[in-house]
């Protein structure tokens, strides 16, 4: 028989935004949790609450969003992934479940995460990536995008990285990396840190972009960092670029 | 002043089959034809009919789509691109236009295509890639699907490759190549050739997963090369993990 029974469950969730209003529950619209919620309750039979690392916006992606919740019922986890994902959307996935602790929040208990924020750099748009990526159809310099990069890592008071979001007192944040690479059309600028403010990975990918261009200096971005202030930082790169690609505890 | 007039124009054509009744125009659905028609009588304001290299079926997604059409008005080709491109709902672009002689026919003078066949092998789905591939959660022998491949390669008559199509005499057609890698979770089976007859390239990707499953066996593969009977090869794969990856003139 099953031994490995749980209450507290950690689970590892892939979606594609593109058709959801986001994370976090609204009325009348689509959104993740939700569907996670009903597919849960339609498996166990039990309206749960589930915790996400951190919401994400409309349109945005996640490869490895860790979201938690509780359990009455004695289900293994080792049927878990596979019996909530028959219940999923096509667009929303269950890539891993595991017991935790009672007292673990996927939320709180974050140690780092790593977004990647997608560009696809052409004259003419793609299609296919319409919807997974920014389209950007002008010349880029990665040297300068990169020497940007740099600046912004680090432990820094990031007010100026993130749109008003009022709840937040503390605005500390430190980047462990940001590395930027190309590949063909797409260059990708991945971000690595401790915790995020409100659209700080979209804030910081527009600074390296706008940088790239030639339409800001090192020095404006220098300012942003020492005076918080938002107009000396670059523009918020749209959601559909936005990739979370792990969250770690 | 422009030069570049044009009368009959090559476009390459790039589109996510995921919201698309394929390629042809049908009453009340919503096809890539139609949505390319449309965007041209808006730019130029004449009602054209555009052909493609062939048809692609619901779901079925194209990079490098081959489309004429001819125009009576003088639009320089350098502009035809953006121009569309604007015009256009953010799933179907354009990448290329060129003029082409007026007896230049998308379909009759085709040299080569190449689609991709592109399967997710894992243990659970991705949401990411639920559109844009197949998901095959059994272990797949590669070497076992490179033979298959090999078999098929050349010129054959591919009676037993195809669904029923009425209007079709002629089955022989010729597959100059058949690539099969995996990267990570991803396999792709590229199949280049001078033609494709109606779901070929889906039961031929379908054969070669099934005798990479171990369910066929090299002497079913051959029995369905010599005597055209369609149960001897392997299953239809479906539409969303297709792609037209190139259209050769």
């Amino acid at each position: 028989m099953y031994n490995n029974f749980m209450s507290r469950v950690l689970i590892k969730v892939e979606y594609d935004g593109r058709n959801f209003f986001g994370w976090q529950k609204q009325p009348n619209k689509r959104t993740v949790q939700e569907e996670l919620e009903k597919a849960i309750e339609k498996l166990t039979g039990e309206r749960v609450e589930v915790f996400a690392s951190g919401r994400t916006d409309r349109g945005v992606h996640a490869l490895d969003q860790g979201v938690h919740f509780d359990l009455e019922k004695e289900i293994p986890v080792s049927r878990l992934v596979t019996a909530i994902n028959n219940l999923l959307p096509n667009d929303v996935s269950v890539k891993k479940a595991k017991k935790v602790a009672n007292d673990f929040h996927a939320r709180f208990d974050i140690k780092s995460k790593t977004y990647i924020y997608q560009i696809y750099n052409a004259k003419t748009k793609s299609a296919l990536f319409a919807n997974r990526s920014a389209f950007v159809n002008y010349d880029l310099d990665i040297d300068k995008m990169k020497s940007v990069a740099d600046l912004l890592q680090g432990k820094h008071n990031f007010k100026g990285f993130c749109s008003a979001d009022a709840t937040v007192k503390d605005f500390e944040r430190e980047i462990y990396s940001i590395n930027v690479t190309r590949k063909g059309k797409f260059i990708k600028i991945e971000v690595t840190g401790n915790g995020f403010l409100y659209n700080m990975v979209r804030i910081i990918a527009g600074t390296i972009v706008d940088a790239g261009r030639g339409l800001l200096t090192e020095e404006s971005v220098k300012k942003a960092l020492e005076n918080g202030d938002r107009s000396f930082a670059g523009r918020t790169m749209p959601p559909e670029g936005l990739f979370l690609t792990k969250t770690n505890y």
